[in-house]
């Protein structure tokens, strides 16, 4: 059986994140050198003005929003925070309370916890096994004292859509904000902020191929937050601190080139089916988190019964490709998938999925060579 | 009178930020290669988990702490604000006051406001027209009720050293908690953050040559503040979102030869003294803000009686010499200095201010240009 050489592994977790574009390095490369203090009033800072203007409107024009909407943050972790602890800092005594899925990311979750513990009342919306919205429990807590719903469009393990721009409808009748963490939609789908009318949404760049560091939210005027981060008056007095000029300018480098990224990233669709589909045929036992949903076109969440996918991933590692268990942010920590488990599959079938994410220069022969290594590993797993 | 090429601008604005140090520059363009999420458990991302362990080490063997109490964060805005907001969201029913010095960075005192108007009470430590520190005044109002006192070591206008280390050994006679923005500090003087006794302290990557997008919370262990982003596991939990990578290794590169930048920094201290004897040589009407006391060794803020620092400034712009009035922070606005207004200067000499900051490249025949060029615009000035 042929195995990736040393030098050239496959790598297959691009929802964790990905390599940075070609044209993602060249920006940064170029932005090196303008190192300016974009805050500063003399000519040193005015290449770094440009560059994060350009890049504002970059994402602007991709989401569908104005520039001066758009409020740069180190990543999309600060962008959920910024998103729902600026709002929560400000609710005053009727609307105090906050609806997330069961499935949001580890810094959604981790907030609307430390809200609940501060007098906010959460309401956590369920998800089938097949991964859907249980959308009457949804309008059922819905209501007037709704201050916030937040629901990730995509979901980075099962790569499954949620419909909010119905949610954001039927949250907006009742007189709450929506955020949604779209983190893992951004650059896999073509949408418009303001034609589905979300408030407020998290986006980062290394997700879309550009660096680490940069990350935004887009934030509808008229909606007021708290700042996160008080200080110096960058972001119009909304986030403080020295831009982070050199990942922001990687991410306008993508960003410019968002429909074709979008346009790339659709055909993976058929190269995922066909990785489920020769999974499918060559082992017994195998399900696909979601399948029936409408998804990703990169991602398929493999439950492989018999096996751990602890040692799926090690195993497979050590052959020489990258896949993942659970969400990347863990630092380290293999345990089984908190959104599997929420979802209602058993322990045992959330320690046997492993997540596949596929990107931008995936071929054919690479998922050849992956399924035929799945398969050599999952069958000597399980006869053990 | 020889002028400055176009291309070749004589940069006088190191404490708003640096230019790259070749090793930043060298180390950032490995890291955009081990672009692998260090939270990934597969060998994508071993290269990033090893760049990451190692500038923690050299953080911590370069401020002389051990490396696990070190909190990467997106800059020394997000510190400062972590240390202050993370320390006041566990406070307890007793101790609820804040000491702080008049002159903080704004990252500091937007945050004292907004605790002042949580409950929390704050007391604002006068600082002298020539830079000291109203230490009586700072006995009397810490008390067993204070939680944090937050006085950086050196300002960022004027240079001046504020007493530290006294004023931590004062604190813990009450049982504070004492923070430090010592962004200005770094790499300008040796100091242990154990030997002070210090328990919190900032710091920026790109005041000391590395990228923007890097800085760092010294947290000493047995502080425990509640996260400013809460979600992954990221920095032991203590700081979620997946890590900056290519700006931490900057970091790493310059503070691997950090004991280097103190002593090149130390140099400057005979050309920031040979800039201000030139000044007062060839002008009249000036004062250097702070000269008597204990300062930065490249920092001059110069008040020139007579002009508007901001003209000046501009006319100085158009010459290619970039330096500064008040702070950067202020997203292009200029303004008099709130610091110089603070320290009890009028409007008037507030707004007559220049700041003057030198380092690692400038040389003697760059201070003649700029001192002939200043004062050229100062006499044309002074004449309309």
């Amino acid at each position: 059986m042929e195995e990736p050489s040393k030098t050239r592994r496959i790598y297959l977790d691009y929802n964790a994140t990905t390599p940075p574009h070609p044209v993602a390095l060249k920006a940064a490369k170029k932005a090196l050198e303008l190192w300016g203090n974009p805050s500063s009033v003399h000519q040193t800072s005015t290449g770094a003005k440009a560059l994060l203007w350009e890049t504002r409107q970059f994402l602007a024009r991709f989401i569908g929003c104005h520039p001066l909407e758009i409020i740069f943050t180190s990543g999309a972790s600060e962008a959920n925070n910024q998103a729902l602890k600026g709002l929560f800092s400000m609710a005053g005594k009727k609307r105090r309370e906050l609806i997330v899925s069961a499935i949001e990311h580890p810094s959604i979750k981790a907030v609307a916890k430390w809200l609940s513990e501060r007098g906010f009342k959460v309401h956590t919306v369920p998800v089938s096994k097949s991964g859907f919205l249980d959308e009457s429990f949804f309008e059922e807590v819905l209501s007037e004292n709704t201050l916030l719903v937040s629901i990730m469009r995509a979901h980075n393990e099962t790569g499954v859509f949620f419909p909010i721009e119905k949610l954001i409808k039927k949250a907006h009748t009742k007189g709450a904000i929506f955020h949604s963490d779209m983190v893992q939609s951004l650059g896999k789908e073509k949408f418009s902020v303001k034609e589905w009318g979300v408030d407020l949404a998290s986006f980062s760049a290394h997700k879309v191929y550009g660096l680490k560091g940069c990350g935004a939210l887009y934030c509808r005027k008229g909606v007021v937050l708290d700042n996160l981060i008080h200080g110096g008056g960058q972001e119009r007095g909304r986030r403080a601190g020295t831009e982070n000029l050199v990942s922001i300018a990687s991410f306008g480098a993508v960003l410019e080139k968002g429909e074709e990224l979008v346009e790339k990233s659709r055909e993976l669709e058929s190269l995922r089916d066909y990785l489920e589909k020769k999974v499918h045929s060559s082992l017994s036992g195998i399900k696909v988190v979601g399948e029936a949903a409408f998804r990703l076109p990169n991602t398929s969440c493999l439950c492989i019964s018999g096996v751990e996918g602890e040692s799926l991933l090690m195993n497979l590692d050590l052959k020489g490709f990258s896949v993942s268990v659970g969400s990347a942010c863990s630092s380290g920590k293999i345990t089984e998938s908190s959104s599997l488990r929420a979802m209602g599959l058993t322990t045992e079938e959330a320690r046997s999925s492993i997540r596949v994410s596929l990107g931008l220069g995936i071929e054919k022969k690479d998922i050849d060579l992956f399924v035929e290594n799945l398969q050599a590993i999952v069958t000597r797993l399980r006869s053990l």
